[in-house]
């Protein structure tokens, strides 16, 4: 028999009563009842019962175990009998009776339960993550994690992707965050960086000829955690691929979401293909460029209604309505609750009519409307009796945010948010550029490195403001799970478009050269996306926070509470790598 | 049709003439036949000819073109003359007449030639490298450094093994290399470490329960390069398993690597099972505990011969021979250059004699043997007539190196060495101790955390120099793929081994406090292994340097001279950090 195990914890079945086993395992949970032992083993695979009976050395060896300590049994398997078989428990028919017990790894008392929840704040939680991750929520997290990335792999490969590492000691980048860095031994006073993306060896690849590129991907920033950014270090599945127009790069990645989160998303529903929605079209209809489709309400612009109105909340400036069906009927409390959240969204208040019988609004502002005015809001809204309308007014993007979040909120309270799905769009069609308010100045809107829509003609033709971005977002249910482009793979139209944001040919050869230089021998069309493996694991797990999803993370305070990180180094180390510690300044 | 293509430049086949057909891909060669253009165009999938007739506008922008743009053309696929085709192209039998061209990405002249070996030099290569990576050669092994990692990743999820990442930013370890240091912005003056290995977290998620792990490791050490070394980092198939004993560990990885290697290894044979071979008996056979098997003479250790002995070259040392079948008959010469390949490796000479007819010894030294000597020598080296025997003698060690390295040189010279197979090994019960020559203390041999075999009862009643541990090596062709080890869970053994070893409880538990708490809490037994993946593509690729199977090395001098790292920061960022840059001292 094998030193350790002739089976795992989860495998026994009623096939195997009376069969001779030995098991290992931790010591999950232990009852005693009236001198007989039952306990609990665990290991990786399952659950399953052992029985120890009183006066037997096994008896004794159990009886004194703290749990979580790792033992080995030897025993026979029985059936249990009818009143005390578990359905719950996959071995849930059978026990172990105990004959024999070596005791592998003793354990001390535990910090926290790991059996049950036990309400232990985080930072003990990781200070222990050996333990933290033995809990059954924490194990399930992480396994699905392994198998979502493992699925990911396949489905890319099957796709016709190659995965390719690249670099992490690298050059620091012109991207908008914050590198960490790496001194160099070798080379006095100079750093590598971590790469925050491998947008530029990504590139490289497809300029090397390489055709379809991906990478789970190692990315770096040096930003503050967020409940959906860990600090330091995440995952993206990094995409890239040659010849390709946008709706290429939409194909693979919509049919590897869709079979992913179909497959992993515990019985919620995807709804493809994914919306293809203008970045315009989005911030009017969802006041957002994340929509939650799962909110079944939209926005209407009604800034037109309301020009040169005698109603000077709303007269001249942008309004946006949300008329949300079969509400009329909610109490003056439903509409005082949706006005608080608002106002915790930044609005001083939310106008609100009731629509009644013949389309007659009642409500506040109801007695500021004109005829007119309710004529054009029942067709602009396609009003129906029984519904209400919110109103947000103001500036664009201050009513987009606040009325984006009034129509999810409302959507919620009212039976119009359709839970148990995901739903996925496309935002397309980003502006290039657009003018600060401020300087008058127009600056690229995203990314100065995606190709705008209609290539050098455009740039040379048209205004600015109304050249539109190869650029995307892949959105789920208001999350962002990556942007995307084709990128701008022609020094002239690169030349062009940086030129009308302001920068000369000498700044962006300074600034750019290296991809300017590969451009220059033979770069093929090519596009990609790097979605979010880290969300889309949380999104799949049903976490809030992206901690629950990754084995070892870093605090909220980029510290690792159990290895020790960062901490202190000898002096000897600072010299070899060139490097003082500046005194703190006295304040 | 597709924007760039409704085929790629790969899959073309006599079954497609007269298809109208949309290419996109690099101009890989030009020939211009009385006006005729006959071009190469090239992509990720393969190449195919392309033919402008003279006097279409066609011909004009092709002819025109530089080597390497990337351009798209539509033509109809026509066949090829029965003296044109070209079997070793799957495209050989058709070519495509061009009908219209379109100039996607031009080229400026290229600094090296893609399309044939033109002795550039490698700072040049790794400077273009994106050009670089186009050659056949760098684009073949690229695509099987893929191929390989997708399949061992795929091969070990089969095997029951889950994939999991562990951090890139952490803290520094006590492994035996230097660290990467990190500097943390929100922690004034401390760092993080990029890891050398994972090993405590693979041995964490032992700890909490995770059964098989593995990872396409990337690990990290600030080392000066070799030819099997990239400096910086480098990626390890990381494996760890809970409730093993050694063989439980090899049987998995075994089959791994035979079937990765029948599989890559374009046709070479892998022998297995890998034979099992102790330590002792290694260096003794070998002369190295990295033996190559395809060299298939072995070393006698033949000291005893000599004990006493009148021939002071010999006697009393150490004394290691090696016979070699039919070589008697080898003229001079050859015994001359292997005296000097002998003394390359460190020898001052090399002792040899030819075995005669019943086994007369003839030679520089057999005027030194005796009668006694001569009949010992027969019997230990079962020697035959025609043999050769070289001798060497000294220290173990040195004997050991040198008489190894002529073990294989030998063989090489001499028919005895077998091309065409990987031949592995598992080299095994290394000692847990040594002495240290100069002090007479007791140290670890290799890993102070690896199980000493018998446990804690072995370290108390057995004398150090005598235990083993459960540590092995995994070998391929003289090539150590990986050590690994059955670790040490037990904190009363971890106590005395490092007792042993001369270190107090109170020194353990400063330098190893944060594993030691782990397994205070309910360890499982565990032991794994960590074969280097940049060394097994190398093996498969048949490439002498690891630069050639990685897409963006640093060059033997820790330098990315394509995006320009390490390099110089602003003094924000230092400040930032807390640090300031030495100056260098005036010597």
């Amino acid at each position: 028999m094998h030193r350790y195990r002739s089976h795992n914890c989860g495998e026994l079945r009623a096939a195997d009563v009376d069969t001779d086993v030995r098991l290992s395992g931790w010591l999950h949970n232990r009852r005693d009842l009236g001198g007989i032992l039952f306990i609990d083993l665990r290991d990786h695979y399952g659950l399953v019962q052992l029985v120890a009976r009183p006066g037997t050395p096994a008896n004794e060896a159990l009886g004194s175990l703290t749990k979580e300590s790792v033992v080995r049994i030897d025993g026979k398997v029985s059936a249990r009998g009818a009143d005390n078989v578990n359905p719950d428990l996959p071995t849930g028919e059978i026990e172990v009776e105990v004959t024999a017990v070596e005791v592998l790894g003793a354990a001390e008392q535990i910090p926290f339960t790991i059996n049950a929840e036990d309400g232990v704040n985080e930072e003990k939680r990781l200070e222990y993550r050996f333990l933290d991750l033995r809990r059954e929520r924490m194990h399930r997290n992480l396994m699905l994690r392994t198998a979502v990335i493992s699925a990911i792999r396949h489905k890319m490969t099957a796709l016709g992707f190659n995965e390719m590492a690249t670099p992490i000691l690298s050059a620091t980048s012109p991207e908008g965050a914050r590198d960490f860095l790496v001194p160099s031994r070798l080379h006095a006073g100079k750093f590598y960086a971590l790469p925050q993306a491998p947008q530029q060896f990504k590139q490289l690849l497809m300029i090397a000829g390489f055709d379809r590129y991906f990478q789970i991907a190692p990315c770096f920033r040096d930003e503050d955690a967020r409940a959906d950014r860990s600090p330091g270090e995440f995952y993206q599945l990094d995409v890239e691929m040659s010849f390709v127009e946008q709706e290429d790069v939409f194909g693979p990645i919509e049919q590897l979401m869709t079979e992913l989160f179909t497959e992993f998303g515990g019985g919620r529903t995807v709804t493809s293909p994914f919306p293809r929605i203008p970045f315009r079209e989005s911030m009017l209809k969802y006041g957002s460029d994340k929509p939650d489709l799962r909110a079944e309400l939209e926005l209407v612009d009604v800034s037109s209604v309301f020009a040169g109105s005698g109603f000077k909340a709303f007269a001249d400036k942008h309004v946006r309505a949300l008329a949300v069906p079969d509400t009329a009927d909610q109490p003056r409390k439903f509409f005082d609750q949706m006005g608080d959240f608002a106002v915790q969204q930044g609005a001083k208040g939310l106008a609100w009519v009731r629509v009644g019988d013949e389309n007659a609004l009642t409500g506040p502002i109801a007695k500021f409307l004109t005829e007119d005015d309710v004529k054009a809001l029942v067709e602009a809204l396609d009003l129906k009796p029984g519904s209400a309308v919110f109103f947000g007014a103001g500036e664009f993007d201050e009513v987009s945010k606040i009325m984006g979040a009034v129509r999810v909120e409302a959507a919620k309270r009212t039976g119009h948010f359709v839970e148990g799905e995901f739903r996925f769009c496309w935002i397309v069609d980003f502006p290039m550029f657009e003018k600060d308010e401020d300087t008058g100045k127009i600056e690229f809107s995203h990314n100065p490195f995606s190709m705008p829509q209609g290539g050098l003609e455009a740039l040379e033709t048209k205004d600015p403001l109304d050249i539109l971005a190869w650029q995307y977002d892949i959105v789920c249910n208001g999350v962002e799970l990556s942007s995307g482009a084709i990128r701008n793979h022609e020094p002239d139209v690169m030349y062009k478009a940086f030129a009308i944001a302001g920068y000369d040919k000498d700044t962006v050869e300074a600034e750019f050269g290296g991809m300017l230089r590969a451009f220059k021998f033979g770069a093929p069309p090519h596009g990609g996306i790097a979605p979010g493996v880290d969300r889309i694991v949380m999104l799949l797990a049903d976490e809030p926070n992206i901690r629950e999803t990754i084995a070892f993370p870093l605090n909220g305070n980029a510290q690792d509470l159990l290895m020790g990180a960062p901490s202190e180094v000898e002096e000897s180390r600072l010299k070899e790598l060139h490097l003082s510690i500046r005194k703190p300044q006295v304040k």
